[in-house]
């Protein structure tokens, strides 16, 4: 395989991310088929042909249908808003073409299946935009629980936090609906929290959770001073039980004034813990029971080249990665898979039970009861 | 009122903490009454009297109710272990004794409110060693949320941890039992954050809970091999609903390897956020969504003499206060309700709420229901 | 002018920073002319063109001189070991190219000296790899400066570490050496602190140094057990006077364990502080006397839109840029001083002063005597 | 011996911390002999008498004669401004009484020296207030590189700071002048840095400085406009030598904003790194180039019962001490001292080191000469 063509839908936060990886990806790590920027599609017209310039894609239309059409568009990533993400996931996995998919995958978990049952239909592979899940700290840690580093499990506690939606006078808008955005903070925020908690513990089995609108109300922002409802909610907690009997604990906020990337974790096991913090993202922090207890202590493990694939991008440690990073390295894992004919971490089939979690911890919120996820 | 004699039950570590705190809390603030430390009471004899010397009291007895019968003893202080504290609370009081109890009052509920209904009944004023709420930061933290500093409360999340009991191989205690010890964390650890929750946030109205023993049996530390089950919970979460409408999240846990004296709270509002954590008692974050967004951040405020009584240990900010410094602030406030005629706070009544919680989760963690405080 | 045409010489650390930077400035910025990936050079051929292949060059050589004079070249990236710095940056200089070349300029000041005037002669801009100077973090820490936020300055504090040399069983190699690395931890390292102090508190004017080689020989690594000399500083502290009247200190080493990639300083003024740290890089520190002394505190600022050029790369604050970003910006400087005819910053007339500094702390360490700049 | 008498001259800052030590060190410790608080001396009368109600002195003095010739005092507190020192505690030796003295001893050199005769020509033990020596956390630094956990020794960095001059509109005092208050920050703050560097690093050989008066006056504030000249510095900065040949830096402010009690330091080694922050007094930082690359990082050591003697003040790890326990134990090692009839640490002898360094940097910053110590 020499070369992968890429149609990229979308030209936001996460579009300008996936152009910016796409044309990175064979630089950094240099043992990945090259990319071709083939075709980028926004609308309008003038917008589409201005990001295609900006970010080095050969042409650009304002119709993703043309996207998926073109035979020189190998993937096809989706970075639009969630609702549309089934008709163009759906549509590109039917064309034939691998899929990029930003995650949360779709608004409901039936649209979500009905995507992974197209995808294992087709012969085409899938991934979806869990990027924190490629942090060499998170992968570190990963490793060093496989290894025992600190024992059994016994607890995990996780918050992703952020605040974006803490002013209570932020104008109301379509991600405060049902229809166009479905969940609130737990398909912005959540959602991620449980991909670490799984790739960290395992799948879950159940929880009972709690949901809360704490800002009822939004302002319209015509200057008429009406104010339409909030619909979906700014908080989640959950209490977890995982497969292996773990008992764990999440909270979720995007009213969390002061957080702006704070994806936290906490793992305790019988010999030691492992903690985290996105704010703090080249640093993990270990405490063992080893040695000494008067040299005994948190440990703040600065990421570098003993924590692949850091080296690929710089290769003297505490130099820092960035945000951006962690995409080169999702879309490396997702080239990778399709030059080796293997399915890509997460695909659809992983990003499923992510979501099924975020929709159970919905449900529960709503009717006060546990549910299961098995 | 010019002096109080001092009785104090108990000789471990609140037993010491109280001795050193009753003996310069008149030299720390000057306007309370003097101290007179008058009797001390250990078993057996020589250990007490040995640290009646030490500590520098004017007598010693093995025998509790020769201490609460001393006329020159106005205070009795009870620092033995929690299931011997409804005993000797009831015959203090019965015997017209001020009561300065540790925490937690009683191994259940119906012994807690049989304490308080002789507290109430006797004329005698009575606190309990909820230390961490008479913190500096704590109370400035109360402060700000009383002054709208961070706005309408939306959201509480705190955890309570230690590793005392985080070594699978650690011998099996009486603190494993029901009989002698009642609840496990939530009994060491967990209701101090509840007393916390409550101070900064108000009463609570209900929770669901887990809890988990993750260590099932310990060693009997016999050289046989033998282990025995661990009957009390080592790790407890709950989702809370205060009654003022606010959520929360706690979770409590004496097997988290690394973690000292961790009680570390996040309390968001509409117009920020304060956060704090024990192991770093003199810091307390504030977030404040004002001025330019290119200068908000977390502001690490070093506790001083802006932040009383601070600066009644020191005259100079950053210098920093101590643990033991907490239990002088906490007799301060009882030697100054006796004298000024009124209850101290936390008295038996608050200290009532505070246990109602812990076992509320406990029962929530044995049935998976929800229980109601109210 | 449509697009420039870029000559990569070196495939090393900085020479992979480059080829990425170049790739991607376009992308990230869009204001710019696009870049042209035309010529590598490396040694021997197959490194070379293995290299132009994986960072997508269009053709590859062995040769630098081959390089410089392609007439496709506009831009000659110098990224080569320091003692050859000079050879080519004259002779692309000469060739009438641009020339990005990474810090230090050159063994010697006589050296660098002869390279500025070249470069003043040529009508082609220069810029040098100062990197750290366009962090946003810093930026913004200038800004808050220039603005009176924390008042006059009174003071400088900063240092700089790495361990890469901290190992005292590490073998000796050419970077020991007067002859082929001139400096030691001064020109790895020292430099940078020098951009950052002066362009946060402006040019110096002399100071008293001391420098140390703290590791006196290292094992060739041969296996004979032999010794040689490290004949460079391990490393140097420095009282400085700025021209301002301003007093610092700065301190750097090459062998301080722990430290990955520290750059600190601590900015003082007579109505506040700034603090930053390299290794949190998107992190600033800002206390100011200002509003109730119970609220004051160190704010720290996570770099975010609102810090520019932040935003090109992330729409959202907190969530990290990397250490290659920052190299994107100082692209994104070079080109648009070259499309805009003007002079970068820092060109080599900046860069010069830089190390002029190094320099004269070299030269007290050795005499012992005040080192005048002026 | 059964128990020793006390007499304290002066009531403010350290007045007030040494009261509260003599009062609780037997209780913390139990080994040493009782202290009786016999006789305070402040001026006025009725000031004296009301400190020696609250602290708990038997008797009141305004004449600090007096209370030297009290046949019942056996140790004198000297806690006065710097510029009686002398006077008192001269007076003190020749009446045959051990000395407690805060620092630093004297205005000048002569002063100190000529203290130092006195006591050893006496029988009598003192000891100098540099409490910082006495932190568990900077006890266990100081046994970690005797053991040799960092390696051989060969950097030394240091600050020490505080903002209580930093605002250039406060009032003019005394402590601006030479007559009454000598140096300025290096009096007050730098000579604790000394007392640590030494500690660590052993005793100095040279050095250069800087120093610097960044509020060249004040206002008198009298409502004029009057505004009277600072005599001394607010910042000095040195490069030092040490008798080892380890070279080292060191600085401190009063006028830094921010910062309220920070003394910092690092030792760098040949195989690790330890760093310490006395505004986190309860922490230390632990580097050692140890184990698997991977896994190496600072540790955060809380200090507990592994670092004596913490645990004579709490029996539980990360409970943290606070500033005026460090008094405590400066007060015991002063009370063993005596007991055992050997010096204290440190005695006059120690501490004219430490002020031989302060005015050494002050007369190097004068002179812009290198200054020797030995």
């Amino acid at each position: 395989m020499e070369s992968l063509g890429i149609g990229l839908i979308g030209t936001g936060f996460m579009g300008k991310c996936h152009a910016l990886a796409y044309n990175s990806v064979k630089a950094v790590f240099g043992d990945v088929p090259a990319t071709r920027l083939e075709v980028l599609c926004d609308v309008p017209d003038d917008k589409a042909s201005g990001f295609a310039k900006q970010f080095g894609f050969a042409r650009a239309t304002s119709d993703w249908k043309d996207l998926i059409a073109d035979p020189k568009v190998d993937i096809v990533c989706i970075t639009t808003p969630n609702k549309v993400h089934k008709e163009m996931a759906l549509a590109a996995l039917e064309a034939g073409k691998h899929v990029h998919l930003e995650k949360p995958m779709a608004l409901t978990m039936e649209d979500a299946r009905e995507m992974l049952a197209a995808a294992e239909t087709s012969g085409a592979k899938t991934i979806v935009g869990y990027n924190y899940l490629h942090n060499p700290a998170m992968s570190h840690a990963r490793k060093l629980i496989a290894e025992g580093a600190i024992g059994r499990l016994v607890h995990f506690r996780g918050t992703v936090d952020e605040d974006y939606q803490a002013d209570p006078e932020l104008a109301w808008t379509w991600r405060a609906t049902r229809a166009d955005a479905g969940l609130g903070t737990l398909g912005d925020l959540g959602c991620h929290l449980v991909s670490l908690a799984t790739a960290l513990v395992g799948p879950m089995e159940s929880l009972i959770a709690e949901t809360k609108t704490v800002h009822a109300t939004r302002p319209v922002g015509d200057g008429t001073g009406e104010r339409r409802a909030v619909e979906n909610e700014d908080i989640a907690s959950a209490l977890l039980t995982f497969e292996n009997g773990v008992h764990g604990i999440i909270s979720t906020s995007r009213s969390a004034w002061g957080r702006k990337s704070y994806i936290g974790f906490e793992v305790h096991g019988t010999e030691g813990m492992i903690i985290f913090d996105q704010e703090r993202m080249n640093e993990l922090r270990l405490y063992q029971n080893r040695g000494a207890l008067s040299e005994q202590g948190f440990k703040t493990l600065l990421t570098g080249p003993a924590h692949p694939p850091y080296g690929q991008f710089v290769p003297a440690a505490g130099h820092q990665l960035g945000f951006n990073d962690l995409k080169v390295i999702e879309v490396h894992e997702f080239l990778s898979a399709i030059a080796g004919g293997r399915q890509a971490v997460p695909s659809f089939r992983e990003a499923l039970h992510f979501e099924a979690v975020i929709h159970a911890i919905a449900r529960s919120g709503e009717t006060g009861q546990r549910v299961s996820l098995t």
